[in-house]
This record gives C-alpha cells, structure tokens and sequence, in this order.
C-alpha cells in the first residue's frame, strides 16, 4: 500500500502524521502551532518530515509524497503560502516547496486546508461517490471547499472558494476583507463573539451582568450556551447566525446545483442542530427546484479530515 | 466546414440561424416569441429546422448538429426544458429533444442561455483562451455562466449559474425565487423599475409628478434617464444597483477566483459607464489578492452571442 506523509497547519494546531491510501492514519502527532516566526514553523515542518522519511525506511513504509493544507491563501501551484491567515505569525510569501525540497525528494502538494477537507471528504468521507458538493468549515472562521463534476473548484491561482467571504448583507458589519456582511461576520466562532459582545455594549450595564462581568473576553461557546437557558440578546445573535448561514449556503446553491453540503470544523460538530436549522431554512428560502434533496451532513472522518486530506492529495489529483 | 443550427429563445423574441465552426452567421432569422401556447414554440422551432435543413441541402451546407439556448432552468444532460421564466408562456416540462427527434436525425443540444452566451464568449469572444471567468447577463432579469478551469460549471442536472439568485442583503425585497435581495431584484430591468416605483410610492404627489404620471408603466431605461438628469430618487435607485452588482461579483470573485467578468444583455450594452461604476466599487471592496487584476468587459459578440453559443454547443462540448 502507499503513504503519504499529512500535514495540516492552523492557527492553534498542526497536525502530522503518515496516512495510507484507504485513509488509515498509521502515525499521527499533534503541535501546538509556533508563534514566534514562520521560520520556526518551517523548521518544524522539515523535523517531521525528516523524522517521518527515517521511520518509513525502518518500518518499510512505502511513502510517494508530503501533502500539506494550510490554512490562508495558497498558491497550490507553485506550493507557496501567499498570505495566511491573521492566526498565523507572519504566514505570508514562504515557498513551502522550495524550503521542503532539500528535506526531501517526494513530491511536494500544497493547498488550502478548506479544500484538503473537500478533498478528504470527496475521496473517503460523505462526499464518496457525489460529484457536486460544497464544503463549509465552521470553526474561528469559515472555509470553502468546493467539488464540481468531480473536480476541486481552484480558479486562475487557487484563490477559489473563499467561501467564508460571501456577503448575504452589503449593510452588514465590516469584514476584514475588505466586503460588508460575510458570513463570517455572522456565522464563525469570532463572528459570534463579535456580535454578541456589540449587543452587550448597546444594552445597559445592570442586564449586561446578567452574562458576563467580562464582554471583551466572551468566546462563541458562551453564546450557544447561553443561547441554550434562552438570553434573549444571545439568541438574537444565534438566529442571525442561522439567517446568514442559509442565505450563503442558498446562494452556493444557486451557483454549483450540489446534491450535498458537508460541514466540518468545530462549531459545526459541537452544534449539529444548528445544521438542521439551517436546512430548514435554505428549503424555505431557496429555488426549490434546486434546493430540493440537497442533503446536508457533519464531516464523517471528523477530527483527522484535514490530516487525511492533506496526504491524499497525491492520490486524488492523480484521478 | 462544419455548421450547426442555431435556436435562442427568449421572453421577447426567438432568434435562429445557421452558424459555421469560425461563429459566422450565414442566415439568421428573428421571431417574435408565440404568446399563446408552449406548443406554438415547439411548433416554430420544428418548422425552423426543418427549413433550415432543406436549405442546407440545397446550398450543400454540411450540417452537423441543432443547438438550443433558452431562459429558464434546463435539464440539459436529458434536453428537457424543466420550468421557464414568467416571460415564456407554459415553458415548463418540454421534451425539446424528443420533440424534434422526429424532425431531424440531427443531435440536438439544449442549455440555459446564459450558459450558451458563456460558451461562446469562451469559445469565441473577449473569454477566448481565459481558463476562469464568469458571465453575466443584465436584462430583464440576469442570468449567469460559469467557465472554470476551461469547463462550464452545470452541477448536478445542470441547474448552475443562476447568479442573478445570489442574494447579497438578507432584508433586502422579496425575489420571485423565494430568497430577498438577490442581485436580480436591484440590477435587472425589472428589479431597477421595481425599485423605482417603490420610491416614487413613498414619495409626495407632487413630487412624484416631475418623474411620471404613470409609475405602473416606467422601465429601467427612464430610470437610467432620470439619473443622468439627476434626480435624486433615480440616483439612489442606480446607487443601489451597483451596490449590489458590486457586492455580487465580489462574492463571484471569491468564489472562483477568475481573471475576467464579462458582461451581455442589453442593460450592459446601453450603460457601459455601469461596469467601470462596478469595477472601481468591487476593487475598493474585494479581497485584493483576488479582485486584483480581474478585467471587466461588455460582450464582444454583442447581438448575436446567444445565437452563436446555442449553436456552438456540438464543438465546445468535443473539444
């Protein structure tokens, strides 16, 4: 059988490991994400694939490449980071390849951690066997991954599929791309937060205290909590969500006709109600003749889809 | 060389013809949509290419294929028309290709049309060798086609690209799909004479009366005559439009990354000051790794590219 060595970074965490053909992790290892410099980052990237390449000539492991997602914009062509994420220390114009190479001699696959989780998901997850499918990770912010007729959407570069900035409301609150009203305003981990905590300063002291002494420190946890023993602010912030989230994932439907949605990331797994909402929702308010059976699901391989997806990309683009 | 007939068939007018391999017309014939029954249309369009094939064979013109691009959503894999726009009287559950089969022996395309324009300005126009773009066509409403990666985006039955659904205010005026604030209600035809009148409704009398006395009959055209006098309500209404176009090709950009947009329909060809509005707007709004560089362009084929993409189908398909 063939490996590949896996490794997807993110903003907290990287995650490594030796992953075979059907899947199966053999080795896996987890890092907290350095944040010092990118070089530090880089560095431990060449550790483990150095380390990973001595143990599968001990243990006969027949590897055939390093596969890296990485949250950011990705130049997956030329395998260079082009500008990270705001999680990630100074993670911008680093030719992974190129610093990769004199480690090793595999060949060398680059691409965004949204679409490392479309293809896991498109190979070996949910998505076998679907050819039209959009991705969705809900986490501290949202990525798109999207497959059309069995391919990844990439666009000119790779930029594609940002889909966590599609504005559904261009009177919304500035996003930090530049546009109004994405759904990450409304609908990520920090969009949550950021909602909620303008909801605490424009309410008056003595009913903010009723949730936190602390607004500025508040997490999007809180907020589904609180959202749960029904606080009427956190609900607001919490249906809002789910408007925005339906709006977007209408829209994706109008544009790609899918038959499946797969979300993934951490908010979508610790709040899958929150995904039955939404469907409700999108089957109001979209195109019934193309919303109609488009089946929304959570991630199956859950917490090593991006690790699985970012070794198999060797073995999905040679399809 | 090889021909093809050519058949596009809109609320307004069906346009048809023969059109060489290069996208040269050699006839062309414009009738005016039958308003009274769908199987009038199927009518015209059997008695079209029967025509069209007695003269080919008179004229030793070596037909190989009929090609159909019409409004409305298309099963194109099966050559049904599967529900029309309100424009086309009946035009749901046709069996276009069944129906002319006992025409012709010829193979018979069918697609949206606005897939069709996107096929040829990518086979023939101001798309020629661009791997990545996105059409979109102002008119009565808008339609959208996609091009990425060198393929037409279709989805699952071929229900893709229907841009002008792509809602960019989730409070924003009702839309006839179901969803608010599709870019469809701000910057069609109809969606900038709706939201004239609306305005002109929630205005004085008196005031309503230097505009029209008829706010039931304006069109998009008066409001785009109103705005260049300047008056105000006019002005704010076509703010509006690019507002949202803007904010629409923006998420389009993010989605797929292109390197060009370009732009059909007769609401485009009359306003070309329209597209550079919206270049400057997505420029100052986009991610600018993925808005740089993207090129704006009107319809280099103009009045026949629907005509020429529907008969275009046979060799986009083959190659």
């Amino acid at each position: 059988m063939e490996y590949s060595i896996g490794i997807d970074i993110g903003g907290t965490k990287i995650a490594t490991g030796i992953v075979g053909q059907q899947g199966n992790v053999r080795y896996k290892r987890i890092h907290p994400t350095p944040n010092s410099t990118n070089r530090e980052i880089v560095d431990l990237l060449k550790q483990t694939v150095s380390e990973y390449m001595k143990l599968a000539t001990e243990e006969n492991i027949n590897l055939v490449s390093v596969g890296i997602g990485s949250a950011g914009q990705i130049d997956y062509k030329n395998g260079r980071i082009l500008s990270g994420t705001v999680n990630i220390k100074d993670w911008n114009n680093i030719d992974i390849r190129e610093s990769l190479s004199h480690t090793t001699n595999l060949p060398i696959y680059l691409d965004n951690d949204a679409n490392t989780f479309a293809i896991a998901e498109h190979q070996l997850g949910s998505g076998k066997g679907v050819d039209d499918l959009v991705c969705l990770t809900l986490g501290t912010g949202i990525g798109g991954g999207i497959v059309s007729d069995g391919n990844v959407i990439r666009g000119k570069w790779g930029g594609a599929a940002e889909l966590g900035h599609m504005s559904v409301n261009f009177n919304g609150p500035d996003c930090n791309c530049g546009s109004k009203g994405c759904i990450e305003t409304y609908a990520s981990g920090t969009g949550i937060a950021n909602r909620m905590r303008e909801k605490l300063n424009s309410i008056d002291a003595g009913k903010r205290i009723s949730y936190t002494e602390h607004p500025d420190m508040l997490t999007s946890k809180e907020v589904f909590e609180w959202n749960k023993t029904g606080l009427p602010e956190a609900k607001e912030v919490i249906d809002q969500a789910i408007t925005a989230l339906s709006f977007g994932i209408v829209n994706m439907i109008h544009t790609f006709n899918p038959s499946l949605i797969i979300f993934g990331g951490g908010l979508a797994e610790a709040n899958r109600w929150l995904i039955e909402e939404v469907q409700n929702k999108v089957n109001a308010i979209g195109m019934p003749s193309l919303v109609k059976g488009v089946e929304m699901k959570v991630s199956k391989l859950g917490y090593d889809t991006g690790l699985i997806g970012a070794a198999y990309q060797v073995w999905a683009t040679s399809k």
